[in-house]
């Protein structure tokens, strides 16, 4: 810890046991009101209502990957990497600023809430804070963006074997509970490497990172996709939609306001930077507590969808959850359409908020784009899927899904 | 786990693996919105200022609390001592609705939003839903309240040694990363055994409980009366009373509903039962989101003093926090107010929202009222005080507090 | 815990906390001097050469293997599976003697000391036994030797998923520090079942089985087969069968009285029966002190192999180890021999203790012996292998390795 | 880790993960084969009769020390107190050796075997290695006999809060399990400091403090002194007497030569320097081994003492073991001597090594020598048992025990 300089602040992590943030540009950032909101977004939306330990936040993951990311960075300069002050500092602005775009309930809402992807808004983020620190940023959004020469700094912030995948396995596990995603995260790094700047790992770090793969599957099955899961963030995403259509319609529906801006915004990639500082103030002060705050006024909602939507998300009363291999046949979701009109609670025209259908695809780990690398002790360079007898877990699982209110029995 | 029964719910719980909920009526009480509302209020306010990881909730203490009842329950039956099913189910009931009395930000605001104790709300709540379930929670309401004749059932549930202590201690550890506050509650539990319906510890159990009393006093110094937390609960508590002040002087300040009714209503222990269930309908949904949500909307309040601790509040940006053994002295007092008016940010009368002092007293164990018992080998039974050459932690300590504006220099 | 009843004796685990023994025949069955010499018999041999941890015994594996059992007896019958107390003692006996006929540095000397497999040399001990406590064991012999209807009994005893490898897996993982072994065995263990007498896993568990499977893949390769601790295993094979040849010329080697027995006696699975309450007496003594003693009375031998190996295996002067996919090429062998000779110390005769070669394979995971069965949620059961998109890392891997002295350069 | 350079050797520890060594003359130091004997010394003695998880090494221990001492340097240096690159060294040389002189059994047998204390053996043989280093020790002997001026570089060696404690009783506590001992070491390290060349500790580490020092006494209590730990000790002494006594009267009993030599020879701390190496050279290859391996032949002893005592420590046949705060009355005495003599099996003049009287004494922490002192944030600096309200657990506690076969009823 505490290795360039004593001068600094020490966290608190259950995870990693101390975080070490040195004074100067990082403290600042994280000082800053913008990161600071990371406080209020949970980093795995609605999954502690299956694993209730899960309410971690993104300010805490993001802590977390910045953490390894130190680590990293002196491990590589022990085997020779030569990594300068200046990049140091911006591979570490870098992973700490990465998740700086999402929004409340992250990924749940990521395209409900404001069409535009958080990685995106991240990039706002970024430029506008390099625009109050004077410009000192412009290393860190080089490699955020792919742009710095020296490839690997990138892979570290974004990779299939980066910080950021590192951090959130292994502390959605212990949050979650559910050991069994806990990664080997300190050998790992200590069999990372560079060759010709890109980032490899020792071959007898092979197992690990065949460990890290199956625990990121097991993760993503066990707790990410996991059913109950799901149908929650499903219902969330359906009451936000109904809002959104009442609001369309002229209701006068209540919520906070700086929620009601991105209601009544049509916000998207095209227009982003235009209205961009317009956007920041609004998106920097909108969390979960808006959004929780607003399903709790809608359990009062005149409109039945809403407040059965509200109440079902407020109470923990969630909608059941079915997953298959092939798509629900025709006859599946006639069957329950029915059962939904049976309960005579809805308007007809709004079961599609009721009766939700899609399906969830998932690889944990893909053979098409960049690759992590295995450097043998001969000193060739081959990608994972060609260096081991081990198959690795590339194919795309997809799921189908039929989620309904519990009464439509 | 699953003893009784392979029917029920397991919760995965980071702090001890998984937790059974056989199906009846301890499923239905978790179940009931008024339980579920637990999931809304942190277990320890705002520590989450100073260690990122502290989010978990009253919801989570409880069960992990009733999980440690069940262990009991069977230990001591493996002893002998006669517990029969109905004694089981109740004194389960209790320790799972011992803090549903709980309001937003627990202990920081017990005084301050409602007049009234945590333990007479749970009354109150445990009251209503006996009504509910027909009489099921009769003889868990005579456990809570100590009128049954088997003292030891009320003792783990509200003693010196309950399920509710061993609980928090390690789960504020555990979430905290506070480490050295985990307690061998597994050792502990298996040396409890009853004399005369009375709680007594094996005495080979002596040196796991000076560790226990040990452990809880290092949490109360470095985790519960942290100087950075009280800073931010001291603010908070501040803030709701500047609102409270400027409603009473006829201020149309925005806040949620339910949060309007206790700034408007002056309840109090007096008159709780008469207006038992208008103040419980209000109270079961009322929870850290509102006063979250509140502040938030403070930050844009006219009056200079609210939006100033709402605004750190949000952002934390907390006051400085001066803690020490003596009183501070009127000269120090004097000092800190003029640098206070120096920031010419706030009315003169105002003074006593932004100069806090008070003092917070502790003590790890009490000898005065009912002691730990040590069950000796010969088969005498001594107070926990007079059992070990080990000095009971029971000094009340003082400490004195002053809490001011950082940019009060 | 204590289950069945408050009677028995708690060992302390680090592994899973407290282990209950009751009394009776399992605690009898412990306090035999046949199983207290299990104390005496490290579980992974010389591995804590490389892992300076990994000390523990055989004594504790089965204490531990027996633990698993009695929970997994408890989670079955809470499922509705009938198991009688007849049969839950025996399965738990079978497991605790499973390896009782272990000797000395168990699999690395097993066919180098005596030509019997560790099995066979269990049975006896158990005929034995059960000779002793008056055919009290007949039900578990029935069981260790899949003579019992009951199939899924021996499974959880010796199956692709039984309590030994669960065990091993989180012990060896948990003693060397390698924790990306660690096995979720509490969910795993949850997740069994039976059906018509067969075990089976429940679908949810599909992934953590495919994590145990990856677990125990990661554990041979980086803790079973360390090159470091083949090495050493190689060198203790070696100079067993140098002092062995010695003796047979006639040499007059000291060494303890016991293991003396072994070099004399031409033991085999043919006259085993024949022998064996002199095999088992003199066995029922031998242990890793015996093998250690001798190796450091053999540092003082006129022999210079044996002198060498000897001392190499007390100081840690291990040989130089190399691992590759392919055989090693004549030339290859040419060229170190070559180089051991340039040493010009050891009888040119002798150079097949100095240079040794050989290969170790391995599977995680057998598709041609009775698998693991998955029962799905429509009730069909089906092998892992066709359960799941992933690959079972089924495959057989060949190392080859080349051992020879460090100064053979 | 590695921070100096990335050449060295990294050990897996289950207590801290990885424990770096650079190469250099601490590697040497540890691949000398006078160090590669603590692998053949148990920690603990026979504590895994009691707790079988406890089977570390001294070699674990000395590299854990070491590893805390590393990280104490780097901790230190980082708060600006200048520690050079000679005295960083010494004193990490002078924590590896500091148990080097520790023989079979470590405290058990210390005034048995040899009379001389084993930090004096210790000295020995660090004085011996620096021979051979040519004089690159000389350092580390100042600091390790607390001739350095700079105290606090002896403190970490040897102190009431030095490395070497910190290690045993995290190590003392994984190993068997008892988690309660558990010191929040990394905690400790980040409070410690240095004034004037003296150790302190920062105030708000004093609850840290508090707890590492009623860890160490639960420590004692609960392992260390467990009684039935101490009972295998009593009777590993007693056997060691008896085989001398028998060998002073002229019997021929088996046992390893090297031991033999501490049977025959008179050594103490007046003769120690002149035979030195004589001494040295027996000691350095005498370990637990040995020890185990003589009780083994001596179960066979015609002397039914010896055979007794022998076959109950190899066959874990424990003396029951009575503590009481009082002393043992006569009474007490004579009458377990007539159960005794009732058993028949030993001649009258041996009773003394069969009916076992003494004393433990203990006390945690000791305010009358060197004090651990606590930094005040005003500068000052006082002990610590001045530095709190808690009372430091310094009473020195005095049990008596009691010890005889369990056949004498």
């Amino acid at each position: 810890m505490a290795q360039k300089s004593a001068k600094g602040k020490i966290f608190n992590d259950p995870v990693y046991g101390f975080i070490f943030v040195p004074y100067g540009i990082i403290f600042d950032l994280i000082e800053h009101h913008f990161f600071q909101r990371l406080r209020r977004i949970k980093q795995v939306s609605l999954t502690h209502y299956v694993y209730p330990g899960a309410l971690h936040t993104r300010f805490h993951h993001a802590l977390g990957a910045f953490h390894l990311m130190t680590q990293t960075i002196e491990i590589l300069r022990n085997k020779g990497v030569d990594i300068n002050e200046a990049e140091a500092e911006a591979v570490s602005i870098a992973i700490l600023l990465h998740d700086i775009g999402h929004g409340p309930f992250s990924h749940t809402l990521e395209n409900t809430l404001i069409n535009i992807h958080h990685e995106d808004l991240s990039t706002l983020f970024m430029n506008r804070l390099n625009e109050e620190f004077g410009g000192a940023l412009d290393l860190a959004i080089e490699i955020f963006n792919d742009d710095y020469p020296r490839h690997f700094l990138h892979q570290l912030v974004s990779g299939q074997l980066d910080m950021d995948r590192l951090d959130y396995l292994n502390r959605d596990s212990f949050f979650t509970g559910v050991y069994e995603g806990v990664v080997g995260y300190d050998r790992i790094l200590k069999m990372l490497s560079v060759h010709q700047d890109e980032l490899v790992v020792e071959q007898k770090g092979i197992y690990s990172i065949e460990k890290f793969l199956i625990a990121r599957r097991l993760m993503y099955w066990q707790v990410y996709l996991h059913k109950t899961v799901l149908a929650a963030e499903q219902m969330l995403i359906k009451a936000i939609l109904r809002a959104k259509e009442l609001i369309r319609n002229g209701a006068a529906l209540p919520m906070p306001h700086n929620l009601a801006y991105f209601f009544h915004k049509d916000l998207n990639e095209d227009n982003a930077e235009t209205y961009r500082d317009e956007l920041l103030d609004h998106f920097a002060v909108l969390d979960d507590f808006d959004i929780i705050y607003a399903l709790k006024l809608w359990t009062k909602s005149e409109d039945e969808v809403l407040s059965y939507l509200s109440k079902g998300l407020i109470n923990r009363r969630l909608f059941r959850m079915e997953l298959q291999n092939e798509p629900f046949s025709e006859k599946d979701l006639q069957s329950v359409r029915q059962r939904i009109q049976n309960m005579k609670l809805f308007p007809a025209d709004t079961i599609h908020y009721l009766l939700i259908k899609g399906k969830e695809t998932n690889s944990a780990y893909s053979t098409s784009k960049d690759e992590i690398k295995i450097l043998f002790k001969n000193g060739s360079i081959l990608p994972m899927s060609e260096s081991t007898d081990f198959d690795v877990p590339s194919k795309i699982t997809t799921k189908y899904f039929l989620c309904y209110p519990k009464e439509a029995i």
